[in-house]
């Protein structure tokens, strides 16, 4: 059980790692950030299927039961969300790369601000697991909203721009992207705290408040 | 375990029903087609608990080993894809109900082609998981690359269709969206056919070749 949890720990300083660069590379037009992200992508994948192992090792040897069962199943989930957020990190990494070979345009839209709030999130999400506390995991779900209705507008001025500046839909696309990318990884984070939820006090908390991502803007 | 696998086949349907609606919804323009889609939606979420409750208690209360731990483990993770392609096909409907109320735009966009394609990897991989068909479920893997590569030409001609007529651009970025959730269907029929494999095999195929859309345009 040690070793599954220092897995996912390390998992999870990856992800984190990753999304910061890749949202360095965004916000800073910084390339290095980016490549440090596709650099990091095959490791986060070895270690998925290392943490998959552990954890069917364990339900097949051990016949863990009530919280370690819990456990294990959530350390189940938690790793294909991982490993999702690093899809997404080395995503938006791409876009960065693309929008520093267009010429930068400059909507005023809150990029910087969303990835804030998804990075504390995601941290918030990853410490609430480590910690066993239903507060901070509860606190995850609530800022869902928050992000939402930042990418909403986030469409609505990157929209409105394009329209004016037919020339400069490009790039706005990529902004897009980055806009909705941040969104998943909020809806992520969202997914993990409900398994930490799920793991420390048995109950389910899906589906009581859709989250997920499933309004919005296209 | 029979339980688990009606539960799991209950599923499969409504959100390949869910896909196929919502298909209809944005090609024929079919309000009552998105309609059907969010009534069923949370029937999909209902049973995505039941069958998760289902799961853990087959681990907790009878030790499975080899095939049958396999099996679970692969239920486990097919309900958590099948759960967002339900969430997906939710979003496809509400971007056909975008499109109903703007004006028409015909781009000459591949969307039924791409549509017909990610279904018929839907039901591949779904029926690869009850016949235990682990050739059907390679088949999956494969038009993976297909679909992608409808997706990139679909972005393009999209792209320049908005940059000629800026005024369509509302409807074009729901056009984008349609193609990129056919897309995350396409990935998510990967992620079952490789779940499958794992369970008739015991094999794990993910990061061969990287699949799940993490390249491609935003």
């Amino acid at each position: 059980m040690e070793q599954l949890k220092n897995k996912l720990l390390q998992m999870s300083s990856l992800v984190e790692a990753g999304i910061e660069r890749s949202v360095q590379a965004v916000i800073k037009q910084d390339r290095s950030a980016a490549e440090e992200v596709f650099e990091n992508e095959s490791q986060i994948n070895m270690i998925e299927l290392e943490i998959d192992g552990l954890a069917i090792d364990l339900l097949a040897l051990h016949q863990p039961m009530a919280i370690n069962l819990r456990f294990i199943i959530a350390a189940l989930k938690i790793n294909t969300n991982l490993e999702r957020m690093g899809d997404i990190s080395v995503n938006i990494a791409h876009t960065a790369t693309s929008l520093i070979e267009a010429p930068r345009i400059e909507p005023a839209i809150d990029i910087p601000l969303m990835a804030g709030l998804v990075q504390s999130m995601v941290q918030k999400s990853l410490d609430a697991f480590v910690a066993r506390d239903a507060d901070l995991a509860r606190s995850v779900l609530v800022s869902d909203d928050a992000v939402d209705t930042l990418r909403t507008a986030s469409y609505f001025q990157l929209l409105s721009f394009m329209e004016k500046e037919p020339g400069s839909i490009r790039q706005g696309l990529h902004m897009l992207a980055v806009a909705r990318n941040l969104e998943r990884l909020a809806d992520h984070s969202t997914n993990i705290a409900e398994n930490v939820l799920f793991y420390i006090k048995g109950i389910d908390v899906r589906h009581n408040s859709e989250v997920g991502g499933i309004t919005g803007p296209p």
